[in-house]
């Protein structure tokens, strides 16, 4: 039997985290690196039908021209990751990926992404239908020429400003004549890589906080054309810590009066968020989670910024103040010193692997039960990391005994 | 009808844990104080028969004569907490629960705690049994004298050195001979205690990491009086802390390397620990359950000193190394500033209250669905705090429902 | 011999840094406290004719009516500090002292501090003149019923927005006129309290990052009068940290990289803070230092938000990255959590001292030698705390050997 | 003129600190990295006859056969440090470097060291007198097939156990006979090679806690032959953060009440001090430092444990607990996360050139100038880190005005 392809379609391609996962799933193939960080392969996942690194052939979009060769040899300057000799190792598997990656189409990029963009002959469009159509056609090529049996679009590029959604979204036959217009753009940047997604049928994953699929009319054209969702924003480090740390002080009873929570770092989304419209839609939901979990809104305050030297290396102090018995004060502190890519790479795999699983059942639609990957679970309400974390395994446990 | 009365008798009476339980308890009933941080006040154990505040009567042993008033303002001055307005508020509720505080037998008390023993007209024991026999003559004088429903023996005592076991201790037959035995003392402190409490079918907690009731010969013959048990251990900061951690590391496959905890305090207890036999039950304890969790043992490293000016404030800083996605190394770190008797006292008012329930519903032995309040608990593998809480509201919800 | 009457004017007199400093004095006076905190106490400034806690008498202007009884056991119940027993013993020193607070005349106010304003019969201005007048009538009212040999005017009140500063600011003739104007007013808040200290010959010190006497027009007007100028901006936290450790990089020729700084507090001087215009010039000063000690410019980032739980607890935490041998980088954390106004109020109380010693033995103008209690010490260069500290003990030296 | 030759002779040639300064001398040379680390060049050491790093030869005794290209491999993969590139790039002179090791005669070792040592044919000694000229005659080779002008023994090995002195180690005429007898060792490890240096008047600098040339009959035989002499443990990491800002606490008045440091690494020097008898030496340095500056005795605790996987990153927590105004307890704490052989090399190399500007200019004996660099300086009373840096400078002043 021909072995599973399963393409991995990857918008951000030389970011930080699309280089890790590419990297990451080479050296992995080649024996090279174990596979800690990767969920699927605790015991519990065990028996399911998951695809190996080695099935997984990638590709994707990017502004800037360059090659996950230069790519991973910056990151590792920058944050003091990667061996070199992986990267001598994978030379080929790292070109032949390279040479997958196409320039994204120019329409509607924010002003902060637009200073980074750096690929001469990328297509100008004027309209939202022309992008998609050229991301379509790339999606269409490249799932042909590796004979893929399943694609996945994975969105792992910069945060996006937020974007106002009006009425014409909320229904696809308001939205779908407004994508022609050469006017005001009607979708964000990331929703037309998920509408060029869902009108193939692919599977389209948000690892980010920008829109994506999250727009009714999109997710009502999902409906009909039956492709996988999964989204937002990938739960890496300070708001895992946020999503553990809350169902403790609320099964103690101890109450939270503030969170403050400082986030610092220095890759290339920093360069992104810095300005402070992309900013927004990331504190946003790195906030939200802790009240929704204690059920009452303590005092908080969350800042992520920019500094250069830090490169990968996400670092968050978290001070939380909470009143005990008979109102007696009491202080946690955290410092999370963790590397953003290397966090996020294996999360992005072990979505990719859970879809395929959904996708050979058979499945459509949302994917609810992949909401413990998630900041911003699309369509769940729970954010306790351990709740969620058991949904997925019921789910598992279903899979496997039907 | 009668409203019901609730005996807790605190061993180690007047210390920092018992005195914020007293005091506690006397504000709660006079509506000075909320309940944050008592568990049995979340809404999942709503329509649970608990009783009161005001439903509990308090008696104890201690080694030093003192009230508990001045022992709530020694601890105001060293820790900065409780209200002076509240000590004048239950002035005599303290006095009235101070009359009922007895002179603890003295035998087989640890070198640490010897030093601090300050009850000139302490009775002088010879063997266990003898110490065993005035202990429950105390018990019997208070349950009568205050007439209660159901009587509760809380250890709250500091810890205990170490006691070897030997094969007496299996069974009560081999077991109770030695009692009388006037040489090499049958059992240690915190077993005459529960001994005590066993033989006349009272309840017994323990939420300290003595041994308490766990000696096979002290089980066995709880199996015949029908003692509701406890313990062992409470979870109050930077265990608790690690059995919410770990598991978020183990789900995450994120592989720990070491785990470093280092523990400085300032309370009596601190006192005691300082002698290096009495530390060691303590750090077992709170090393052992990251490996549990994990399935692995990491690097692993415990520390608790006692620092006379930190108080009760228990201030912990934990480093945690770990490994994930491509080998790469990360760091969490957390300090944990926690007033410890003020964490532990509605932790053992839960207990109480919840072994109520019990009573009141005839049951005996072994309460393994109170593991969530214990480092340490008695009978029971799991050591994930979230499993812990989520076997406990299926009890509970069991209860409601029959 | 009479005993030395010295006037302390708290500008912002009910505010937690002069509650501290009234309270302070009496409980010192009466022997309740040692002097732990207060520079002047060091062996170093031993000989000195420094004023005694009982030689001062302290007055003030606030917006608020009320009473320093009242904000101390305000500031107790937010901030856990301030012995109950003490408010007792000192309770008529702090009745006379609240009778000697005077509304603060209305004029120029922030948004902020106008928000909090509640005098109800405080004067209202239309002119800087008319405030200057009113400020100096009182001051002189003080002056003579106390009988006071020296005044000093020290402005703790909240930090004032950033004021623009123009050509009519550079000289005192061309200022003096335009503060009669009626129209835009001539000078900031902090300025009208300079402004009559300066008139009348007092000494005026400024212990916040308001501008107060720091306007040359001022400064000028200062030259004719005499007065003791010292400022600005109290070096109690973070920033006294900042040129403590800055040093040591600098003198092991480690390079910092980038210094973040967040602070969280939560008094009254945080709501005024909240105001994004108020806390600019915070920021700035808190922020020039490392580069000023360094001799170059890391990446640096300061914020100070409002946390209202906090209390006067300054939590600041510091993230220090920095390259040492062979490019390797390293990184220093710190969290210091101090009580703001208990570590203001007692270098508020030396620099009233050690000018009281330049008011006797006849000195003018600034005091540069007490730079080390500044963040942003007027007419001094050097930031090194050590430096600045060295300069203070040369000056001590000079004065008791001349 | 001929370039001058300064050979450095490490004592514990292949370990962390050893290899980074042989690496790091050689890299400088080529230019392939800067100078960051090195104080010699600061500003403030311009115009004195420092050797560049290509003037220094490197040799060495090491008690395990390998070479500093393994050694540097094997370091990099555990610490993450040193690029691949400049081994390469270095390769020749790491080579010549390692042919200039020579095994350490077996004497004295302690058991903690002997279960490391690894050079099958190292030389067996019976006698200190055997052992010294043994080493006396490995300098001499050197010095003479280098042709080097200046020789410094620089002992950066592992730290010894205590060893205790008697009354023979008072006087050189009563220590020398002892050096033959074959009985109880007369000397410690780390002194032998003290005397084989001090006996040619060759310069010695003691880089560890180990008793080295800090013996009277080893100083007073050093006054005759006029061997230059420093030390002794480079202050580092924690320490030197204890002596910068215990100066800070006493400047402001501010009663330290404990000061509690855990240090936890994974070095070979970890290994080493895992052993207790190891340890003590270590520990008592780095405690009497802040009791010496503030001039009291706060409690205090320091740890300096060995864990595995942390590699050669030291990281160290400090929980400082202080009194303030009105016996207001506050908290400092600090994490410093620092490469610990990277932070030493750079101080080993600076000694090295201000050692031999001392040589130059015919300097003999102690050199008290050099106490910043010691957590421990020999002759020295000060710990104040910047009184002692403002020592250093006043010399160099001196030095190029003379």
């Amino acid at each position: 039997m021909a072995r599973r392809r399963v393409g991995l379609w990857l918008v951000g391609g030389y970011g930080g985290v699309a280089t890790t996962i590419t990297l990451g799933l080479a050296t992995m193939a080649r024996g090279l690196n174990d596979r800690t960080g990767l969920v699927t392969e605790l015991l519990d996942f065990r028996g399911l039908p998951l695809p190996e690194p080695g099935d997984f052939v990638v590709g994707g979009h990017d502004i800037r021209r360059t090659s996950f060769e230069a790519s991973a040899r910056e990151f590792r300057e920058n944050s003091g990751v990667f061996e070199p000799s992986w990267l001598e190792a994978c030379r080929d598997e790292l070109a032949a990926a390279s040479a997958r990656v196409r320039p994204a189409p120019r329409l509607g990029l924010s002003r902060a992404v637009a200073r980074l963009a750096d690929w001469p002959d990328a297509p100008e469009c004027r309209t939202a239908r022309e992008a998609v159509d050229l991301i379509a056609a790339d999606l269409a090529a490249f799932a042909e020429s590796e004979s893929v049996d399943h694609l996945i679009v994975l969105n792992v590029a910069s945060t996006e400003p937020p974007f106002s959604l009006d009425a014409t979204h909320e229904r696809w036959k308001s939205l779908e004549p407004r994508l022609g217009d050469p006017g005001a753009v009607a979708l964000p940047s990331s929703s037309l890589y998920a509408l060029a997604a869902i009108e193939a049928g692919h599977t389209y994953i948000n690892f980010t906080p920008s829109l994506g699929a999250s727009i009714p009319a999109l997710l009502e054209r999902a409906g009909s054309t039956g492709s996988l969702l999964a989204g937002k924003d990938g739960k890496t480090g300070e708001t895992l810590m946020k999503t553990v740390l809350a169902p403790m002080f609320a099964h103690r009873n101890l109450r939270v009066q503030s969170w403050v929570g400082h986030n610092i770092f220095g890759n290339r989304d920093g360069v992104v968020l810095d300005d402070p419209t992309s900013k927004s839609s990331k504190v946003e939901t790195k906030d939200r989670v802790v009240a929704q979990i204690l059920g009452y809104k303590p005092s908080s305050l969350v800042t992520i910024e920019y500094i250069p030297d830090m490169g990968d290396w996400k670092t968050a102090w978290d001070h939380i103040h909470f009143q005990g018995f008979l109102g007696t004060k009491m202080t946690l502190q955290f410092t999370w010193q963790g590397c953003d890519s290397l966090l996020a790479a294996p999360l992005a795999i072990d979505l990719a692997r859970l879809a395929d699983v959904e996708k050979r059942r058979g499945a459509r639609g949302p994917m609810p039960h992949l909401a413990c990957f998630f900041k911003s679970p699309e369509g769940v309400e729970e954010n306790d990391f351990f709740k969620q974390f058991d949904a997925l395994l019921a789910h598992c446990r279903h899979i496997k005994e039907s």
